[in-house]
């Protein structure tokens, strides 16, 4: 298989600039990009081409990656909002998951990426509790590329703890690695405020002698920061830190509440942050302190998080958000960098996943990319010099025409070939209407 | 003409709750709803009517109102980000704006209505001081309802003040009420920073002679309130007041930087707030206090600004910014609800720009309204009680399908039927590549 894709704005991400915008061609042998060229295709290169494909002036970007996210809960979109964290917590979130059977988490699992698909979304991270070993199995059978993790809470019994951590390691031996490398495993304790250090640690352990990187929410909000300095005299990124939970890599979800000490701890043991600008600000959680972070150096990918909380997952609302409120907050238009945004949502995503060759459109890379339409007024006019600009600044999941994962093709045309869109829909609204 | 619109779930917007999306009909008569009922039409009801259109299970809701914006400048997305306010406007806007011939500014502001219609705005103001008649021609033929505003600034000589003030008279001597009453026309002092008292008390003085309403830029940034009050010793606001600006009807765009005392002064005044949140964010220009002032009872609208710094007119972003923003900002989720913030966008939009009985659906009100097509992930699952939440926190422009304004469709099934959105786009584009 060996597909040759010409007639396209190739938005390669590979260095700042117009430059790094070609008008040409790609070809993509074995899933990766082989060919990264501008102009046209030569007679040669047409004839090799199993498939030949007519970009039609569309723009080519790496696919969009998603950092953070519960995909079990997709159905409660809506369910509750404009209330109080721990009310939405206890009213909405808790009593519903409580009945949420295999079925459910299907329908939910498979909402959501329809969702991603349409709008761009290539890769995933999913964080849940429930039936992991079947969202595999969709992810498997959707194509996409997904990171999985089996969220732990350690609130319970030793033995419950010991139990729940097994499953999270049996799903990394069933799994990791499934679809081609496509779906691979992270060990993924909810939150400090959940795991207790014992437990923590026993995860930390199990990580190292297996090779696996962990994921986990941290410092969301302040209450969260508040109480941790109460129980444990340290605040929660220190305390992690004390802990060795960064002798493994390690992506943290959120890290809106941090002290300069605790940016200095995140950069100097090589800490991924995923940014969730959306669901902070619905929770009332509050705005990481991006700009600090990215003069740092740390690596901030983006994430949605849950569509109960977000209420979408749409990753061009996300890089929206990301550009224009840390400008907003600081009063200072130059804070943040349309090139370091959208950054954020391909390599810098494909790093905070530890995914290799991937975020970028370039020889070796994985071939992961899009098309986007630019035939719509809030994309007009455009040149090589605005297409960056339009992406993060105008951009919408719908422009989004073509999908591919992995050289495969998810979506033509906003159809989908990989999963039943009108199914799905019709399955996820009969949760409500049952 | 007296058009029955069946099979579709009504968000009349007339009070809070699920109670008030029906699921039924509407009739319109004279660009007006006529009935707004439950259930199906009888036999009779369809006979007389002279179209009958089956909304196939749509969402059917008030037209977007857009009330803070420059169409003229439209061509100029993305081309000036990340940088300072001044630099900005000395180095992106005013040397372009220079060279922006009659021809430019159809352009731009066909761009800008295709933008509009096909992301749901039904109506919008515009700020602009080139070529207003030809602007008020091109909304005339788009069917739009548009408030148009020849903006003056006042950094000049009290002859060409004279000259810009009888312009603006003229545009409203010549285009108000034009259109079936869908082109009004407001008089525009560009801000009290561009515009020296005495020029603003001589448009005041004519505001009141003619019966006519005033839009102006106010304490957008910080830096504005600080010269203010080293040059006249009051805030802008407070200025204002005393200059008699408030003895007109008034609608302020952004409104960020404001004292309590301002903050009352607004309410006492009746003046209205255009919040444009992503433009504020864009600029640095900082948040406006949204929450005090919803709960002192201020008519608070929404508008995109121009494109040159949002950069796009998708209401609906708007209204995610308006949702979110505020709820970070305080740390409180509660701080706005899903029903205010919709609202802005209807019928609030419409008090501000001083029309009536528009901004809901129901009888005699005016039939400016959206058909949306919830058969998209993003928007489920669905029932009455999630559809404002879905609305406000997961809708998108493109979920529009259909578009009336005053009962004339102007969108039929994404397509437009009043303006070529193909030979507009190219000519938009023309402008980059010529
Ligand atoms: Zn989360
Ligand atoms: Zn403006």
């Amino acid at each position: 298989m060996n597909i040759l894709l010409h007639s396209v704005y190739i938005i390669t991400m590979d260095e700042e600039g117009p430059t790094s915008v070609i008008n040409g061609f790609v070809i993509i042998k074995h899933g990766e990009f082989d060919q990264v060229k501008e102009g046209k295709p030569s007679q040669e290169e047409l004839n090799n081409a199993s498939e030949v494909i007519n970009g039609k002036g569309k723009w080519l970007i790496p696919g969009l990656i998603n950092t953070h996210g519960h995909l079990g809960s997709s159905l409660l979109r809506g369910a509750g909002d404009d209330i109080p964290l721990m009310k939405w917590l206890e009213t909405v979130m808790w009593p519903n998951e409580k009945t949420f059977t295999e079925d459910i988490i299907k329908k939910a699992v498979s909402l959501a990426m329809v969702e991603m698909v349409k709008s761009g979304t290539t890769t995933f991270l999913d964080m849940y509790h429930l039936h992991m070993e079947t969202v595999a199995q969709l992810a498997q059978e959707s194509e996409m590329r997904a990171v999985l993790c089996r969220g732990m809470i350690g609130l319970c019994s030793e033995k419950e703890q010991r139990n729940k951590l097994s499953e999270a390691i049996n799903l990394h031996r069933d799994v990791h690695g499934m679809n081609s490398g496509k779906i691979t495993v992270a060990l993924s304790p909810h939150a400090p405020y959940t795991c207790p250090p014992s437990f923590l640690q026993m995860i930390i352990e199990k990580a190292k002698e297996n090779n696996i990187w962990i994921h986990t929410h941290l410092s969301e909000t302040e209450e969260e920061v508040i109480k941790h300095k109460e129980q444990y005299g340290l605040r929660p990124v220190e305390h992690m830190e004390r802990i060795g939970l960064f002798q493994v890599p390690c992506l943290v979800a959120h890290a809106v509440h941090l002290s300069d000490n605790e940016i200095t701890i995140l950069k100097e043991n090589n800490v991924s942050v995923s940014h969730n600008p959306m669901s902070n600000l619905k929770l009332g959680s509050g705005i990481a302190p991006i700009p600090q972070m990215i003069s740092k150096g740390i690596n901030i990918s983006l994430g949605t998080d849950s569509t109960a909380s977000n209420n979408n997952l749409d990753m061009f609302e996300e890089v929206r958000f990301a550009a224009l409120l840390h400008k907003g907050i600081s009063k200072d238009p130059t804070i943040t960098k349309t090139w370091d945004i959208l950054r954020m949502a391909m390599e810098n995503g494909a790093k905070a996943l530890q995914l290799q060759q991937l975020g970028k459109i370039k020889k070796g890379y994985k071939a992961d990319f899009l098309l986007i339409d630019p035939n719509s007024a809030h994309l007009t006019p455009w040149d090589k010099d605005r297409i960056h600009s339009h992406l993060v600044y105008s951009a919408k999941g719908f422009d989004v025409s073509d999908v591919f994962v992995q050289g495969k093709q998810l979506m033509r045309s906003k159809e989908l070939l990989f999963l039943d869109e009108e199914k799905v829909i019709y399955e996820a609204n009969s949760f409500l209407h049952s």
